[in-house]
Formats: C-alpha cells, structure tokens, sequence
C-alpha cells in the first residue's frame, strides 16, 4: 500500500515534504565514460562510431549501412497491420493540427522616435531525436518529437535509433516516415549523440538534439550541450489526479496505474476531497495490480512512491498541486476550469471525466514531452518554439538615433566603455554639422 | 594586424574554417571547487554564504546584512547625478515597451471531434538574477534581465551581486530600483548561485536563475540546472559588421571595437564588397586604438580574433554570416532589409547607417543578453518567454473520446501498455454501455 496522507494532521507538512524529496532515482555516473566515448567520436568519426555500436549494440555496421536504406525502410512499414498505421496517422494529423498553432509570429513596428524595431522568428537548419532501443522504443515519441520539428520548419530531420542485435521496431520506422524523417540511424547512446553534435563522414552535424535516454544519452546530452541546443534531460514520469467522490473509483485506479506502469521509479498521486473515495482507489489498484501485464514495475512504483492525500476542499488540493508542480495532472471534478484557475504550475492539464491522461500520451494534440519532478515550475512541454529561434532586430532613423543616441552614450560613459560611446557620438556629431 | 581574407582565394576555406573554430577561451576547469561551495551552502545555509563572502569578497556580513537594507539603497541611489538617472530611466522604458509586446498568448479551441484544446502562460513564481561584481557590473544588464522577468509577471524578483570589500556601484542599485528588484543581496560567485537555487534560512529559493558571472558562476548555473531553470552560458562577446563601401571607415571602426573592447577574448569581424574599404576600416581601428581607454583589451581582442574578409557580392556575405551564426550583426549597406531577407542565423540584427550595435547595449528595445558562439543556430536572447512556461491543456468529450479513443487504446496496446489502454477501454465501455 502507498502511503495515505490527511492534509488537515499535524503530521502532514512533513510526510508531504518527504513525498515531494524522495529521490527516486539513483544517478548513476557515468560522466567520464561518456567523455571518453564523445572525445573518440570526435577524433575517430565513423570508425568510432562503428567500433561502439559492435560493442554495445552487438551489431557489425559500415559506414554505408549506418543508415536505414529506403528498401530496408519499405519492407519492415510493411510489416505494420492496417490498423496500427491508421492509429499512428490519425495521432500523427492531430498532434501536428495543435502544434502548427503554436507557430510564432514575426512583429515590427515604428516607435514614437521613428525607430524600427522587431523580431523575426526561423527553425533550426538541422535536428537530430533521439529514440531508445528495446522496451522503451516508442513509436508515439517519434511522433512526439519530429512533428513539432516539421512544423517549425527544420530543413534536415535525422533520427538515431539503437538496434540491439539488429532487432528493429517497424513502427518506430513507421511513424518516423510519417513524421517526415530524413535518415534514421541505427546507433544509439553517447555514441550517437556525439555523432549528431560534431558530426562524421557519414553523418552531418545537427544543431539541436531532442529525445529520451538511458544514463548514458542523457550526460552526453547534458556535456554536448552549447555545442548544440538539447531538450530537457527527463526523469521519471508523474501524474497528479485530483478527485471529488463522483468518480468511477476503478478510472481513477488505472488512470494512476498508467503512470505506475512506465517505470518502477514512476510517481502516482490522487488528490481527493473524499477519504472513503481515496479508500476505494487504492483498493481498485490493488484489484488491478493482480492482472496487469506490468504488475511488477506498477506494482513497485505505486508501492513505494504512489501517494493518496485526502484534503479539506479543492481550494488547499490546488496549493499542494503547485507545490507538487506535476507533470501530468487530471482534474476529475464537476467544474475542472474552476479548479485550473486557481493551479499555477503543470506540464499538462487533464480536464474532466473523460480525459484519461493516455489521451494525451498518443492521440490529444499536445504533446507528451514534459518537464518532470517539479521542472514545471520554470519549463514547459516540448514545442515548435524549441525547434525555432529569434532573431531581434533595430533599424534607427537619424531623428530616432538623435533621440535616444545620447542617453546610450551617457550609459556607456557610466560603464567605462568609451568605443561603444564614440559609435554612437560619431554619427551625432555628423548629424549635427 | 587581424587577419585580411579574401573569400574567392583558394586557401579561404581552410582560413575561414579556423577562425570560426579559435577557441577564444580557456575552460576552466572549476567542477569540483564549485561542488564543495554548493554542497556546503546546501549543508548549513546561511553560516557557509556568509563565510565564503569573508573568504572571496573580504567583507564580513551578518544573515540580516546579507540583504541591501530599504536605507542603504536609498543613500547610494541618492549619489546618482540626474543626467545618469535619465539615461537609465529611458533604457528601461524603451527595453519595457519592446519586451512587452512579447507576452505570449493563451489559446482554446474546439476541434471537430468536440475536443477541448489550448495552452495557458504564465510566470515563474520566483526569479534571482546574477550581477557580477567589479568592472563587469553592468546596470544595463541589470535592465536586460529584471525587466523581462517584471513583464512576464514573475513575483519575487531577487538580484545577488558581490560586492567585493564592500564596494557597491550605485548605478546597478539603481537599475534594480527602476526594474522593480524586490531585494538585492551583496554576494556573489557560486555560493550565490547555490543560495538561490536551494534557498537558506535568509534568502528564499527561485525557480530560474539568469544573467552572466565569471567560471566559478557558470559551473554553478550548469550544476544547479535541473532544480531550477537557467538562461545560456554566455561566452565572450562578438560582432559581425557587414558594409558595403559606402560607409564612413571610422564608425565603421568604432563599432568593431565596441566589442573588441569588452574582452580579450571579443571578436571583431568585417564583411565587406570592398577591398579598400575594408583596408580604410582597419587603418580607422588601428588610429582609434592610439587613443582608446580600454586600448589594452581592445587591442589584444582585434589583434588576436580579429578579421576582415572581401567578398564577392553580399550574398556571399550573407552565406559566410550563416556560417559564423553572429551574436551581434550589422548590416550597413545601402538595402539592409534586402540583405536581411538572405539571412537565417543571428541574435540581433542592426540595419543600416544610423544603428551602432551600442545602441542595442542600452537603449534600443530588444535585449542585449544573446547567444553567443555560433549558439544562434539553435536560441535566442533572454525574452520574457524565458521567465514563462505552458500548460497545454485537453478536455475529452464523451463524443470526442468516442472518435479519437480506440486509436489510443490501439497504440498504447502496439506499445504494450496495458493500463494506458484500459484507461481508455474503461469509459469507452461505459458510453456502449
């Protein structure tokens, strides 16, 4: 059984501080071997690459095999049922209708000194996503990850994708045509992400890399980072739901158990204002749990991480949801839009009875790379706008540089920079002969 | 001299090549001093902040000094001459109006499922900016990273700025003032980064973390990213001018060495159409440097990192531009918005004659804080997005979970997910029901 909280004891604040601190994953350190692989990349290119890949993936590579050909690409699509492709489209059509929303706008305007001023917004040239291998080789996060990255408009699109022994994932390499992918390579780990940072022979450079990783993927991510732009280094995944009593106490058990199944490290938490609904959950998961395909990892995460916290009202489960900060967050209430005015800090917001948190995961729209264990408080979710950038621009007219230039060189005197004074004091003074 | 290329000779590439990758430079290697001062902050707070100011700044404090008190502030802002205050009161307003016209917008939409879609915006809770101290203690950086903070709405809004054996520049306690600074506390270095991202019983934890700092605060930024946000890793400052020959060489000059006189490690870079004009430029730097003050800096900085390169035509210029991917970039031609049109890849733009990059430093609108080292590739500058994040949102219909549904249950069983399927199947056999 998880632990089960009463908001209004006097023990509460500090078993809820020792929820929100548990640590519940171990990093493990992998920092120099990464070093070591990125700086034979570097040196090596190809070769390197190649000599990895046999080593870890048990896979013997050349240079012109380290990329899927488009024949091997048609027979393992093949492969792919009917329905399955339809399901992968129809995810793949919505998530790309909400995301093309998100697109930027481009401003300029004139001010008041006649000074125009703006900004304009363009993708990166190049991005490389990154897909695990083996069990966490998911074909929705292909989706999730190079949709966004078309629409922003990335010219050069390249998936690197491990094959243990060979083994691929045809729907991986399905929704990766779908998506719009130029190349997929069949390598994987710092080896990989060194590939796609410095680039070799074989594979161009990219400018920003995206994707989930083991420990491995994430450091390289994390050294190779001002190189190229990285996403978030994600952790394990999170859902809050809070519940009033009229809720189906099973849907809010597998709601929880969906979280609970990704990972043993994964965190499930119900928020109710109704103690013997909060009782009826954790007796549903418990039902559930003795059927489920991966009752060994939810069973695990729900035991040793998974929480049920019974509050006064729906006003004091909003504060302890912003303290929380959760990744996925299901308002099972009367009035959801209510209860999100008062919630400042979520990756994504869940709202009524019939929006399991697995809608969002593969068919809602929004996207299912969020920040976790408590990032929502400063991050967002992955966007267009981290496959964009801006470019800020100023263009002075004489009378606006005679407004405003004399302020700036005032400043610069200020700061002891004399050039940047003299830049500006130079066209005045020609203005003014 | 810098070096004179000529892009049509043969051995340009070869030349160009190694002045995009001159590490300017050095990496200092300060990970594990860095390490002890953050654990040691996060072991005993207040008492380790306070003891590593008397070791690094020479000034000894007490928890409640570690604050400007609501007194001292106003004594040192009262020290700033009128001119000065104008300046400054000018630049933040100009930097506020441009920055305010990038709040983002929410969305809500229905789609023809009957599904539910959006996003919503809004603020960190809590934001600590980093002023350096000594020489670099710029009250424009100051501006450039309170104000957006301010317009994006967040809270509480910290500044730490050491103030090495008890100097304070009363320009930067001015700026903060005019931003709206809620409390500036005089320490700095990495146990300043440390106290804001864990908190102590003095200074209350934030959420995200900008502005620049030496090696010892950037290792600490980089170490504390994950608990809390922060903005890029600046490096040394750089420009690219790019002129046709109908400029006047001298401001030409002076712009160049706007930068070349922040650091040793700036980089000053011309493109021009014209060889003699690009000649002139670098005589007009060569007799300005005679006289400069920062003459020691600037001229270590053009000697070592700078260059002049004739091209062939501007388009040439604009694809050599795309490659260098400049911090700052001045197009002084006779049809900038022409030339801007060729280019991708730039922080900020400055179009034509009348637009000296210093006026982007201080007092043009658009923030001077930019990504650096060929980092515009792939971000951008500081904006108030930095201080925001999304919430996407998603509320199901009984109609709508009827239509997308069954392809989530089909994808969540492709991935084998049982319980993200059930989730789904659970209320869809309730609406067959």
């Amino acid at each position: 059984m998880p632990v089960f909280l009463n908001a209004s004891a006097p023990e509460f604040e500090a078993a809820f501080t020792a929820l929100l601190s548990a640590k519940r994953e171990e990093a493990v350190d992998v920092d120099d071997t990464v070093a070591a692989i990125i700086a034979d990349v570097r040196a090596r290119g190809d070769a390197a690459v190649i000599e990895l890949t046999a080593k870890f993936d048990k896979l013997e590579l050349t240079p012109d095999r380290l990329a899927f050909s488009p024949a091997e690409i048609a027979a393992e699509v093949a492969k792919v049922p009917a329905d399955e492709r339809a399901a992968l489209e129809l995810a793949a059509a919505r998530i790309r209708a909400y995301h093309e929303r998100q697109r930027p706008a481009d401003a300029r305007w004139t001010d008041d000194t006649g000074a125009e001023l703006g900004w304009r917004w363009g993708p990166v040239a190049a991005a490389g996503l990154y897909v695990p291998g083996g069990l966490a080789s998911y074909p929705s996060s292909v989706l999730m990850n190079a949709i966004p990255a078309q629409v922003a408009g990335v010219e050069r699109l390249v998936i690197c994708a491990p094959t243990p022994g060979g083994v691929v994932n045809p729907l991986v390499l399905l929704a990766a045509q779908i998506a719009g992918v130029d190349t997929v390579y069949r390598i994987g780990g710092a080896q990989a992400v060194a590939a796609m940072a410095y680039g070799t022979d074989t594979i161009a450079p990219v400018d920003k890399i995206t994707g989930p990783g083991n420990a491995y993927v994430a450091a390289a991510k994390r050294r190779v980072f001002g190189r190229v732009g990285i996403d978030m280094i994600a952790g394990p995944s999170e859902i809050l739901v809070i519940a009033d009593k009229d809720n189906d106490p099973d849907w809010i058990a597998l709601d929880l158990l969906s979280q609970a199944e990704h990972d043993e490290s994964a965190q499930s938490i119900l928020i109710t204002t109704d103690e013997g609904f909060g009782r009826a959950v954790a007796d549903a998961v418990g039902k559930r749990l003795k059927t489920l395909e991966r009752r060994a990892i939810a069973g695990a995460s729900w035991r040793d991480y998974g929480a049920v916290i019974v509050v006064r009202d729906l006003a004091q489960a909003a504060a302890l949801s912003d303290r929380i900060a959760p990744e996925h967050l299901e308002l099972c209430v009367a009035d959801p839009d209510a209860l999100l005015a008062q919630i400042k800090h979520a990756g994504a917001v869940f709202l009524g009875h019939w929006t399991p948190e697995a809608i969002g995961d593969y068919i809602g729209g929004p996207n299912h790379v969020l920040p976790t264990a408590r990032s929502a408080r400063f991050s967002s979710g992955l966007s267009v706008l981290d496959f964009m950038k801006r470019t800020t621009l100023a263009k002075m007219t004489p009378e606006a540089l005679r407004a405003i230039g004399p302020a700036a060189e005032q400043l610069a005197t200020s700061e002891s920079l004399q050039a940047h004074g003299l830049s500006v004091r130079a066209r005045l003074d020609c203005l003014n002969r």
